[in-house]
């Protein structure tokens, strides 16, 4: 039976994963927060950052590495930067936090800095983006991770998976959102292949010998990724470093370890949003308008990838139709919601 | 006698190119920062915007595409962003003109944005943002430029070259600088390769009929460039288009063409800087002295191609020895200087 399907609606899912995260040591306002974000995730097909995220989750909070009642403190460090201390808590909390401020900050100064450290972020980035879009803003965020990716032309690993994101308004359009590793692959994708035993492209990774590998198992153990794009790749990579950890007094991602919380996966780092008010550019021509100007152009162009849109449609469709969940995950859930695992 | 070489001091060559921008209609000032510019690039060995691009900004010039002349026009749109109507003028006086109140945006709020448009930009991204480095400020530019890139998945050239680039603080050694085209090479050097008769890697871009390529003539003559990094580098490039044309009221790459001005060889585009002041960030730990940490994990890590070094070597090397220039290049320039041809 394990790959039949159930469907479960938003507000079902959110409700089961918001009780196993208060099963397992999180205040109420962060279970729910994590809920939301996880099962957005799950819901708009981000399938490395949904459901699948749940054990690694409930191994963290259980192992005592992360606090999952900590309760952020705010800094307001200038007109346009945030400073915040998440307490060895999650990311997510402490960015639901300082959103109005921020928000503020972003539309008198035209443009602002948030900056979360000693934070534990482990979803993706376009959730804690994309409601900037759809207010008008512009958003960029980088997190940096757990030192997982050998740079560029170097021989061990140094930089974390290190994704970046953005998020644009377009006008009559749902916002353009992209987020990616600066790896070739999320770390949550090579973890999801080596369950199922799939082989991955060549040159995702390489072995604990340092050798290209397109084994997950052959990364997973003693190996690592590597940057996406080359040097090019391999650079921006450094940059999400050095800004994450450099602006929000977070980890680099190779400076932490979990040897003393067996079970702990969540990377304990820094994370930066930049929000932009495109208000006040544009010598008299908006960006949402000019933004539809260019996704015309691409579609005209052959463009059928167009950032953001998948997941658009997922979630729409699934709003009315409920999220598929194999039944042996809800199974599974459902048992770790009611304390019995 | 054309591969000799001779050397040329700083002052020398700045004095020599700055006689050839006010020759071809440009104001002092503007003859004088471009030449600067120039030989900066060409002194640390960016060949590809060093004297290279002579030819191009005089044919330019003389097409009547660009105003030599032109005067900036600065609005203070809000406390964190300045807009820059270069006024059909080249970038690197509109930013010399919004430096100061920049970085007086930049320390006083934390962050500023500074947005230029209606500007031609013509060399390195990389000496716009290495100041704001060496006085202790993170900075991340950006420019599009003509449609000569194909997004991945799509048909026809629709990007720019769009070059990033980002320049940080590192305690006790030169800044982090990188620069880089989101495009798998810059236009300059498949310009160069033509010349010099060189094919370029498997994968560099497309030939007339959408063929992958690795001839620069066949990339030059109706073909394009691709991405770096597949759609994760064709996903950057794209918010490179967007934030230059759409912050800084510029054309998207694909917008104008150059037909009624033959000759005419510099992208009328946008151009933006985001400075960041780190000392705002950091939970008491300064980012330049958590730069130099990063550096030296890197170096212990084996990565001995950290951004920005070796022009910072043979910077300091041409400063004290001169600048090797072939004879036949200096000839040539000099007879632009002296109006002959």
């Amino acid at each position: 039976m394990s790959d039949a399907f159930e469907y479960s609606s938003e507000k079902e899912l959110i409700a089961l994963l918001e009780e196993i995260f208060v099963q397992n040591g999180c205040s109420d306002v962060v279970a729910r927060q994590l809920a939301e974000n996880c099962t957005g995730a799950e819901r708009d097909g981000s399938l490395s950052h949904g459901v699948f995220r749940i054990e690694g989750y409930v191994n963290t909070l259980r192992s005592g590495w992360v606090d999952g009642k900590a309760v952020p403190i705010i800094e307001d460090k200038a007109p346009g930067f945030i400073a915040v201390d998440a307490n060895n808590g999650f990311a997510q909390p402490a960015l639901a936090l300082a959103h109005d401020a921020f928000v503020e900050k972003i539309r008198s100064n035209g443009i602002a800095l948030l900056a979360i450290g000693n934070a534990h972020h482990f979803s993706s980035l376009w959730p804690d983006i994309l409601p900037f879009a759809e207010s008008g803003l512009v958003a960029l965020s980088m997190v940096n991770s757990f030192a997982c990716s050998v740079p560029h032309g170097a021989s061990t690993p140094v930089y974390g998976t290190n994704p970046i994101a953005f998020a644009a308004p377009v006008e009559g359009q749902p916002p353009l959102v992209f987020d990616f590793a600066t790896t070739t692959m999320a770390n949550g994708d090579v973890q999801i292949a080596a369950k199922e035993g799939r082989s991955l492209p060549a040159g995702t990774g390489v072995d604990r010998n340092g050798e290209l590998t397109n084994n997950p198992d052959a990364i997973l153990d003693g190996g690592a990724l590597v940057p996406f794009g080359g040097h090019k790749g391999s650079a921006i990579s450094l940059m999400v470093e050095l800004l994450t950890a450099g602006l929000s007094g977070g980890n680099f991602s190779f400076e932490f370890d979990w040897s003393t919380h067996p079970g702990a996966e969540t990377p304990k780092t820094g994370q930066i949003i930049i929000g932009i008010d495109p208000s006040f550019g544009g010598l008299g021509r908006g960006l949402p308008s000019r933004a539809s100007v260019l996704m015309k152009m691409l579609e005209d162009a052959g463009f059928d990838a167009r950032p953001g849109l998948r997941r658009h449609r997922l979630c729409a469709e699934r709003r009315t139709h409920g999220i598929p969940l194999k039944i042996s995950q809800l199974t599974r859930l459902r048992a770790l919601a009611s304390g019995a695992i």
